[in-house]
């Protein structure tokens, strides 16, 4: 997310399409109790991510996501706490298959009684617990699905596939150039999806899990197959939660946005530090405030940087504040938000005071509980350059190792540069 | 690492084994211009990792890397730098296969003519970028591969394998449970695996990457197949470095050991702390000194916290650093030291002084030129109890981030808990 520069211009499916996002899995693979699709990552649980994915695009109408009946509660309380608008929730049931059709059926069901005009054209589905998929895959599975009546993504496998003897010695081992791994998302026109689970068999129902086969064996339909990108991978393992909260976490944190308060002293440090930064892979915009245009620094994924100039005072952090929760930018993540202290030499002079440290802490608890995450860098001008390009080095290394790692347990801690 | 709980008691492997472990890949899948097998993880490549991994392992008698020639002096370094002991290098070849028979060739030629006795019996082949193999499996691939002539890891398969047509359709889809995943480790006698590599043909040479079938093939061995472990996983893409990175972290993480120079004071916050931590998942032991006895922390993979009282004086944590410099513990992992001055009432009445910010900083950054990462924290006793548990509840969440996420960028920070 953040920036939108992977969105497929010009792009648009001109039929609806709705998703069936199965999320009853037990995840006895991460070895953890709770369920991957509720484990949470930066406080928010994975299915909401995945869901995420899907109501940013567009052209999706609606996601009908399957949940095991005793977690139909949990999964209300997502969607209300993160406000998730295309999502509803119906029970699953005892294996993958037959959540699946419930979702499917559901979707025809939709407002009591639709018409057949009013019922998706083609339905994708998806796992909970791959929250990385973009638009423009979707996109072509969506499109394939609509011409071939099925389409399902595939990637190269990553390992040799062998046949084992029921003894447990090797009986030979697959060509791997002729076979793929069968991934998700996958598409169907309503119609074959429907007629495929109509006409299947109790057997298919508790044991089969490939739609695909289905769509094949039932409807006739070969599937459409396209290679996907990495980024489509499934959280499988518990090494996958790392992977994954590294991922979101490298996400927001490829921008940030300095406001200086119109001051020339903050302005002049603004720009070292955007020099600074350039080799840390962060991309630094400079605005004065919040105000008028640049409000919209608001409405996208931009962590921020306050410089407040020769003042302990943290009000134009606290209007900050103000703005980013009339905007509720924290939702869906924690925000940063670094508050740098900039001394020049003639208030050390003056005054020689140093920031309230209790005042920035106080400030920092209180934001936290709204998901906001505050950190202090305090810098002292230097007329000799050398100290003073270090010191500006040092104020980039730390702002961006804060934004990278969003420790909340350093909340509210003044740091010197 | 850490500890040595996994340790398989009371299992000795009483024959020569070996093992080679080609490094030659150019890391395509992870989008990135050096090869994984190089790509650095808290300052060390991984693939000082993976030969640490064997190196541990006492009935291991030697490694054989095998690299591109154009890394020939980068892998020497590395091994020099590191400290590396039971590790030579060969160059590989064009192939994965003409590659691995160069590492095996190598393993009989060792140290001029070596007689047939003292070859290795089993030679164990491995992947440079699976750095999470453990003992116990090791020791049951060489078993297998000493008694059936070949033994390999498998998997189960996370996704449906499929089978597609010419023109990219589904053909069909292979039950699941039929096939495996084949991973690595293997392991061959070093006659047969010699033998394999005899008697193929030039056309495995070039297409082949399958050391089992080659055994299967041309020594009528049928290798015998061992589940193993997820930890077994082949970094691959670029979210496998950051579950490395996360892994490798949580490893150097489990353990801290705080010192608190004999002082009463330091010792009741010592037992608060590890009443504090025991939620964070933390082992935390106390001790005063690291002489005598103690001087076994020095061993072993601990984070240590040296708790000074009414002191803003780094004499403790010097002293520390000369005792780990000369136990060499900084070698292979960064080290994290953590400073708690601990000001009780009576001292800020006296004086009031803060600790100097210069002095800790100084050290920290000398500290992190020999791979100690410095951090401080700063305490003030309270007689008010809540206040009291709060402030030392804050010093075990900030130590537990700090030794978490060791953070190069945020040493020599006086913290405020
Ligand atoms: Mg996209
Ligand atoms: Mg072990």
């Amino acid at each position: 997310a953040g920036k939108s520069d992977h969105q497929p211009a010009g792009r648009y499916v001109d039929f609806p399409v709705s998703v069936v996002l199965p999320a009853g899995g037990s995840g006895e693979r991460t070895g953890l109790q709770t369920p991957k699709q509720f484990c949470s990552f930066l406080g928010r649980p994975l299915i909401s991510y995945t869901i995420q994915a899907f109501e940013r695009v567009s052209w999706i109408q609606s996601i009908m996501v399957v949940v095991a009946k005793e977690n139909m509660d949990l999964m209300t309380d997502i969607i209300q706490r993160f406000q998730h608008r295309k999502v509803r929730v119906v029970p699953g049931d005892s294996t993958r298959h037959r959540s699946i059709c419930n979702g499917v059926l559901a979707l025809g069901e939709e407002e009591g009684g639709r018409s057949a005009a009013e019922r998706p054209k083609v339905v994708i589905i998806h796992d909970a617990v791959r929250p990385f998929v973009e638009e423009d895959f979707l996109y072509k599975i969506a499109m394939a699905a609509k011409e071939q009546g099925a389409a399902g993504a595939i990637r190269p496998l990553v390992s040799t596939v062998i046949a084992t003897t029921s003894e447990g010695y090797l009986d030979h081992s697959l060509e791997r150039a002729k076979y793929r791994a069968s991934e998700m998302p996958q598409g169907f026109t309503y119609d074959v999806i429907c007629q495929a689970y109509q006409r299947c068999s109790e057997s298919d129902f508790e044991f089969g899990t490939e739609c695909l086969h289905l769509a094949l064996q039932y409807c006739g339909t070969n599937a459409k197959l396209i290679e996907g990108p990495p980024t489509l991978w499934k959280v499988t393992y518990k090494r996958d939660l790392a992977a994954a909260e590294s991922i979101i976490k490298e996400t927001l944190s490829r921008s940030a946005c300095i406001i200086t308060g119109g001051s020339t002293q903050a302005a002049t440090l603004a720009v070292a530090l955007q020099k600074a930064v350039s080799a840390l892979d962060m991309e630094l915009d400079v605005i004065p405030d919040l105000m008028g245009d640049n409000a919209r620094y608001l409405l996208k994924e931009w962590n921020f940087i306050q410089v407040s100039v020769n003042t302990s005072c943290l009000s134009e952090v606290e209007a900050m504040f103000v703005a980013l929760e009339a905007a509720n930018r924290a939702l869906l993540h924690p925000l940063v938000v670094i508050w740098v202290r900039f001394s020049s030499m003639d208030e050390l002079s003056v005054s020689g005071r140093m920031a309230e440290p209790a005042a920035i802490m106080d400030l920092a608890s209180t934001a936290k509980l709204r998901n906001i995450l505050l950190y202090g860098i305090q810098l002292h001008q230097s007329k000799e350059a050398e100290r003073w390009e270090k010191s500006v080095l040092r104020v980039a290394e730390i702002a961006s190792a804060l934004i990278r790692d969003r420790s909340p347990a350093l909340v509210g801690q003044l740091l010197q540069a």
